[in-house]
């Protein structure tokens, strides 16, 4: 092969300094997972098609990647050939396509390809539930933390394949679920060194309540969709868009106050109160904000802090409670590093009615970026050995060997330079690996049983024995 | 969606209990891999498909998993015609097809896939070697544990994705790297508490220098094979076959002593040195076997034992040097439970020259199956909550959450059942959970500012104060 190997757009290699940042990473947020009772669960990389499409939206459909029927087996179920529309087809776009086209595509890949790449952690997620619900005791909180991959167009910070790091609970109603979830946010980012998060808390029912008292309740989607881009486009920008989508300007006038929504969360809870009394669901979700934001007060959170964003509407489609999202501090450009919510009807799906889920998510990727760009990774991260023995010769490799198999015994990262090579060689070797300490054992040290420690970085090199050059290391 | 769902042959779920076991094995062997100074990298799930293809014969080509070009794209480079010699194919299986339809096929996947899904680790190693060599300090020790996808007929304890454990060091041909990867395997199965397992070691060039003693260099792979049945089919078969396939009667005697391979290690050395003093390659290959097998026993196992097996001929394709394959303890009936060797060129395939490669793998599924029935998982393995907090409603549960918030400080993994339901019911919830204690705080609790801790094996019920509790519960 002459060209230069190289990997599939919007994949990544992770090299061990990464790999083991990311290691701090997931060890941090599964730790905390497993503090707050949650069991870990792992799914297949690749469920049924069935499983998964359908469940997205037509854009996410299109997005999960189908793995073609496998060996030489793929046309063993049917008579298989290419509908003439498709024929001589050449498209450069989805958007080139017409519908008839498209569902004869989809019959057509339907019949070469049963598996598809998993497209998300919460489908798997539901699937997994309803299938072995006879041996799961609920309520049940999982955390599963796996790769994930969409045929999305890569780009900065996007990535085809990437972990998702979620805990959620199925099967309880109860809101302290989302005061613990809310805690469990705090005391992850806590733990990362990463102090100063917003953990943006809304609910389903209060964007409903609002849609109701502007009349609006069938421009939902609209309403809200236009309501999330206030940070963006502005107060004006906002309205000119709702009114385009169909909403009456008088209405808007009875929630202006959502356009200078500002105070502590006790305020803001008033203000909802006031604009959504006539409104049931409003109102319910109102009394459910209380209850968690009174709650979290009275536990109080470590480092984040917690504001009631009542634009914020991500994942409305299967959302029907709380909402959260978790914005970096600000001082960081980064879009949300986490997000989650409840939904009412999670295995529905999938036959199994009446389970209530909640959960969140972490984002790895972008928390990664987060602290790098606060240099918040811990020195210790780096999976380095602690010494690096030098190697002049098979009986001085002997000897240093058995010292490293002692040394291995305590738990001390350690290794012996595998070749007998320049000594300049060796060291530099060290240096390049960032490995503190060389281990000089030449004939005067066996002759001695002692060793020469070299500190790699103040250059400084003393002579100890076994114990000494233990303590040394361990220290 | 009325059938109850499923996953695809092959593929599994694991429970809580499992991923916990799972992750037991994978922590030991990866903190075990960095003591020995092996670092961590991770490649995509999948590789562009001429990558893969062609690297593992054309029984590895076909159990590759291909991907689907994304989207609706993938008619988007040629136009694709179904060719005419399947347009109206049915097969059920490999065999009924022909070559060129088979090679037509071959091209018609070609053009409607570009990726596929990793088949092993140490092929995307090769190929990460290559692609990073300007940023790669060699010799570089480097370990990956990561899921590969074939698409195997399944059958017990084969599945369609599995993890791989690999430890390799390329960039070195010092056969300290063979003495220290015997110790590894010695150090990681002693650390799972897996006393007795055999470390079985070869040496391609022992086999080729057999074959040239015989006559037989051009038929090397069909004598390897034929010994390397010698457990199963017995002497009388071995030669059988041996004979079938060319190898003329009178050659056998002189190998007669491999039909008895008996003694020490060092009396096998002092057998195949005899047998193979004509072949230059076969006594380069007795010279390895004896510098790593005079290290190994100078320094010493924990628990393995060392074991020249001159049948092992596994990977014969591309192994040059040592091969490497573990049993498990003879009172466990299992195949190998790890394996590897040396190639002396690993990275030349992608266009890198003279990269001597030697690793070995560990078999996370059957280790498992071996600890599974030798009862050597520790009961601690479990990612269970030390206690449950009973919830008596509102009030209490807030008042359960302080003290639950304050133990999670202290790394102590508690839980408060989230709904104020029967309080039989949450008992039960914490006996399926095997949760040791529960923690009931009521009314009088609050008023009197303690707690009821009861222990759910023995029955036992004490009253504590918060230190109390947390005393309980850290012992």
């Amino acid at each position: 092969m002459a060209s230069k190997p190289s990997i599939p757009q919007g994949t990544r290699d992770f090299s061990p300094a990464e790999v083991s940042k990311r290691q701090y990473i997931i060890q941090t947020i599964k730790s905390n997972f497993e503090k707050f009772g949650f069991q870990p669960i792992e799914t297949p990389s690749f469920e049924n098609s069935d499983t998964l499409m359908g469940k997205y939206g037509e854009e996410g459909d299109r997005l999960i990647f189908k793995i073609l029927n496998s060996g030489n087996f793929f046309f063993n179920k049917n008579k298989i050939e290419l509908p003439e529309s498709i024929e001589s087809l050449q498209v450069n776009s989805a958007e080139t396509i017409s519908l008839e086209q498209r569902i004869e595509l989809n019959k057509f890949t339907g019949k070469i390809s049963e598996k598809a790449l998993r497209y998300d952690l919460t489908v798997p997620f539901a699937r997994y539930v309803v299938q072995h619900q006879n041996e799961i005791e609920f309520p049940f909180k999982r955390y599963q933390i796996q790769p994930v991959w969409r045929a999305d167009r890569p780009q900065r910070g996007r990535y085809r394949e990437f972990y998702q790091c979620d805990a959620d609970v199925v099967g309880s109603k109860s809101l302290w679920q989302e005061v613990e979830l809310v805690q469990l946010y705090d005391t992850v980012f806590t733990s990362l060194g990463l102090e100063g998060v917003t953990i943006k808390i809304n609910n389903r029912k209060i964007l409903s309540g609002i849609a109701e008292v502007i009349g609006a309740s069938d421009k939902l989607i609209d309403f809200t969709v236009a309501l999330d881009k206030l940070d963006k486009i502005g107060e004006d920008g906002v309205k000119k868009e709702m009114i385009e989508k169909g909403i009456a300007e008088e209405a808007l006038v009875k929630v202006q106050p959502l356009f200078n929504f500002t105070g502590t969360f006790a305020d803001k809870i008033n203000q909802l109160s006031n604009l959504l009394s006539s409104s049931e669901e409003g109102m319910k979700g109102v009394e459910e904000l209380k209850f968690i934001c009174d709650n979290v007060a009275t536990l109080g959170l470590a480092t984040a802090t917690l504001d009631l964003d009542v634009t914020l509407a991500r994942g409305l489609n299967y959302y029907t409670g709380a909402i959260f999202e978790v914005a970096a501090p600000k001082t960081v450009s980064m879009g949300s590093i986490g997000g989650g919510g409840r939904y009412d009807d999670l295995t529905g799906i999938f036959g199994l009615k009446n389970m209530s889920g909640v959960g969140i998510s972490f984002g790895l990727d972008r928390i990664y970026l987060v602290l790098e760009e606060l240099q918040l990774f811990p020195e210790t991260v780096a999976a380095t050995s602690k010494a690096l023995f030098i190697n002049y010769g098979d009986a001085e490799a002997l000897y240093a060997s058995q010292a490293i198999q002692k040394l291995r015994k305590e738990n001390i990262k350690v290794e012996l330079y595998p070749d007998n090579v320049k000594v300049g060689k060796q060291f530099q070797y060290a240096d390049k690996r960032l490995i503190p300490f060389a281990v000089i054992a030449g004939e005067q040290e066996i002759a001695s049983n002692s060793y020469s420690l070299k500190n790699l970085v103040s250059g400084e090199q003393i002579s100890v024995d076994f114990e000494g050059l233990k303590a040394a290391l361990l220290a």
